[in-house]
């Protein structure tokens, strides 16, 4: 208790500390709620399990449904919770857990995607809730303390805090003591709405343009907890033959690129994806030749934490700290060495377009599927079934200097080891288009598409990404398609209508998308 | 004579006049060329004409093949007439005329499109070029006039001219002295490759933060010519019903918006394409109840200047005056009134995502058609046959406060009135994706996508925006959809694949997309 009335400087707020079964009742059937967190960091988790706790003693199940709006993802034994309990009718903007996605894929739970910079400025400018006058009923914030001045000062993410407390009707402070207080890593730049917004000054990764805390009213503040739990960290992600392979195709192009002049020496600022394939690139660039290094991206994950101790980089500029439980406590026990290398944004700022292309990121982000044009799916398996959501992709890979998107070249269905071709004629779902794709990598090898016409991207993305069984059925389609369509005079970029998911449905079918032929 | 050189007012470039015929040796087969211009305004004429009556009087056809890189289209008389010459081998990004688009859907013209914004500068990093070593061999750009300290003041367009004269080996400016000064109208920002790049301190529609001129090293001009060939203005597009309906539904829209107050009296900076739609959509404004309007665009078209008349338009800015014929007459006939409300940027600006988030524009455009869940088709009818490019769409479409797309919800084939719906189960190419639209318009009505799941946008869509003559066939296929992907466990957003396509096969065989049902 002492400890938390350290944190909370402001002295007249002490007595708006509650227990955390003393604001169970605030909340309400059909509430909205907005929650910090970004990628299971700095989410509150106190009230959302004692609510999940309360629901299930009670048998509430369905009868306290919420609305829940969050910068990304959250901890399983919270959203993924609430879901398991029928406690959440619409989620925004992205999630992660076995049981919310039953639910969205179900049709229990009404999901949303939208680029995450978007999201963000659409919840402040009350798009969201439109039937609710714009507003939230309730925002629950994590924080590190309290300022003097009744600043919010965070913990490991920034995610859509400045714009849930703007239109919060109502906030709900989780101190977390368990924690060092963060005080110093986060810069905060309060939205305005259009049409009186001013530049964002920030012309290198390290700049600052905002403040240390997330400025409110304070008279809002109807409750303050104290928490204890830890964020439940991401599992790392074990590096994999094909994730080297992909690295090393990413590494030996950069060393091309810094060749041929189009790269500085030190490359641009890195955004880098979750996953395997992000873990083998910054790993490799940890051991390879390329120094003073700079990240502008949404996660840091424990490589990143490899990367600052091989020297190579000098900054990381990130929404939230991505770690598994064992890089929370390095990352902790070297406070000094790692937290003066770190800015953390909120997510209206760090996948914000200003920035990203001033700073000409180079943005590598892993798909569901490609297509030969370069076309991307990122989201939704068979082009129906929802995974976690868009994210950050499309505000990277559309404002990137270079935007990169790998994956392996096939997968494993429940019946063939190479089921599943990455690379396909047409994706059944498009998130990102070939308007917005510079280059793509597989363990084969990389495609670089700049200044290519349609068809001859697709000669080059068969022959370079393809995985070997389903070249020969690539190519085939893209001659039928190609002849088909120039003798309708309509060849600019081939396709066949009539038989284009042959491959996808013949999984569903028969377990693989190897067919025997593109007959009708 | 005279004029000319009263224009170039650098006096120590005036040995550069050439006649046109004597620039004609300096241009060789498979050379990459890099034009001023876009949507048929400020492009070089009297070269391009002068190089196809070269070819044409000397049976070169096929032999003087170009790469051409230009901001967008430009008039038919030089690139159209080009194609029909086989003198274009590659064309970014965005073109116009039956004989240019023929080359590209027979295979014979390779063209790419991207986003203008990216297009300008990816041209800039040498991205087009890589093979030439980033390098333009031949930049011709039509001016106004050339500085005393070797400015070149340009015409009715900026386009991408301060990219081109930055890779341009040599330079050839044509010097309109049939039109107008434009001096004062540009604003100029140099484009500053990553990791150098500084703010656009730009929070105004009528904010400059750039030159008047377009800055080059003059040692690379190695030809100055004069011209007094005018641009070949845009047809004016007639409104109809459809399009006043359309309008109509957009301006109640408007109405509702400022009333809830989510938009300000004055409306935001309006982005407004081409067409009758949008035409119909600024008549309406000009006797409508919003005044203090501002624009900020890529074309202004004819009806922009009767808002201005109407009293309602503060200040627009725009890449080039799209005009009539006798739309530039009326400017040029009244330049002090319309000259000081006016100021024209390159597309890296206009284009670009920095300003026209911060603005929090209003986007409006029409695509081919869109599908129940918000995907667009902008370019490729069919998803194979290339009209005209994306354009700028994607930039504001993606960035806007507000970003609308309006379309008729039906259109004529050879053999039906309405054998085509433009809202489809599937769109076969998707150039705008469910995360960038906000709201969908036909003269049917409106849709208001902003917060809802994919399920519940298909029904309003279908509801609101289909043709009567599609309603029924288009909740069928939801209907089905949903139930087979639900029944799976892949339901978030139900689709057939393997009857996804079946109106647009059936518009290829029988002339319509009214098919009998959705049996395989």
């Amino acid at each position: 208790m002492s400890e938390l009335l350290n944190r909370i400087r402001r002295k007249s707020l002490h007595d708006r500390i509650r227990k955390v079964e003393e604001v169970i009742p605030l909340f309400k059937h059909g509430m909205n709620l907005g929650w910090s967190g970004f990628t299971p960091a700095g989410y509150p988790k106190a009230i959302p399990i004692a609510l999940a706790d309360y629901v299930e003693k009670n048998q509430l199940q369905g009868k306290m449904r919420f609305n829940l709006f969050i910068g990304a993802s959250v901890g399983v034994e919270t959203e993924d919770r609430w879901a398991s309990l029928d406690m959440i009718d619409r989620r925004w903007p992205y999630q992660t857990g076995k049981n919310i996605q039953a639910g969205i894929n179900e049709g229990r739970i009404r999901m949303g995607d939208k680029h995450l910079s978007m999201f963000a400025q659409d919840l402040g400018y009350g798009f969201y809730t439109k039937d609710n006058g714009g507003r939230l009923d309730i925002g629950i914030i994590e924080c590190s303390a309290i300022t003097e001045d009744g600043g919010l000062v965070l913990t490991a993410s920034c995610g859509a805090v400045p714009e849930i407390v703007q239109i919060a009707d109502r906030i709900i402070i989780e101190i977390n003591t368990s924690i060092p207080n963060y005080e110093g890593l986060h810069d905060i730049i309060d939205p305005v709405n259009p049409p009186n917004r001013l530049p964002y000054l920030l012309s290198r990764v390290d700049d600052r343009a905002g403040s240390p805390y997330v400025r409110i009213d304070t008279d809002k503040i109807v409750a303050i907890v104290e928490s204890q739990y830890p964020d439940n960290g991401r599992a790392f992600s074990e590096q994999d033959n094909t994730s080297e392979a992909i690295a090393n195709n990413i590494l030996d192009f950069f060393q091309f690129e810094v060749k041929e002049g189009r790269l500085p020496k030190n490359l641009l600022p890195l955004q880098s994806g979750v996953g395997s394939i992000a873990n083998a690139v910054i790993g490799g660039l940890a051991k390879g030749p390329f120094s003073g290094l700079k990240v502008w991206t949404e996660v840091l994950q424990d490589t990143m934490l490899d990367l600052f101790d091989s020297g190579k980089l000098d900054f990381a500029s990130t929404v939230s700290l991505s770690f598994s439980v064992d890089g929370f406590k390095r990352f902790y026990g070297n406070w000094e060495k790692y937290s003066n290398k770190v800015i953390m944004r909120p997510l209206s700022i760090a996948n914000h377009p200003e920035p990203i292309r001033r700073l000409g990121c180079i943005a590598m982000n892993t798909p569901v599927e490609f297509d030969i044009y370069a076309h991307a799916n990122s989201t939704l398996v068979g082009g129906t079934r929802m995974i976690n959501g868009i994210g950050g992709s499309g505000d990277f890979l559309r404002n990137a200097y270079l935007s990169i998107m790998h994956t392996p070249s096939a997968r494993p269905s429940k019946t063939d080891p190479t089921g599943i071709t990455c690379v396909v004629p047409h994706v059944p779902h498009v998130d990102h288009t070939e308007h917005d794709l510079d280059v793509l990598v597989t363990e084969q090898g990389l495609a670089d598409l700049r200044g290519l016409d349609p068809k001859s991207r697709a000669k080059l993305i068969i022959d370079k990404c393809a995985h070997p069984d389903y070249k020969p059925l690539l190519r085939e389609y893209l001659e039928i398609a190609t002849k088909e369509c120039m003798a309708r005079k309509a060849g600019h970029e081939p396709q066949l209508l009539d038989r284009v998911f042959k491959m996808q449905v013949n999984l569903a079918k028969n377990g693989t998308m190897k067919i025997a032929n593109w007959d009708i």
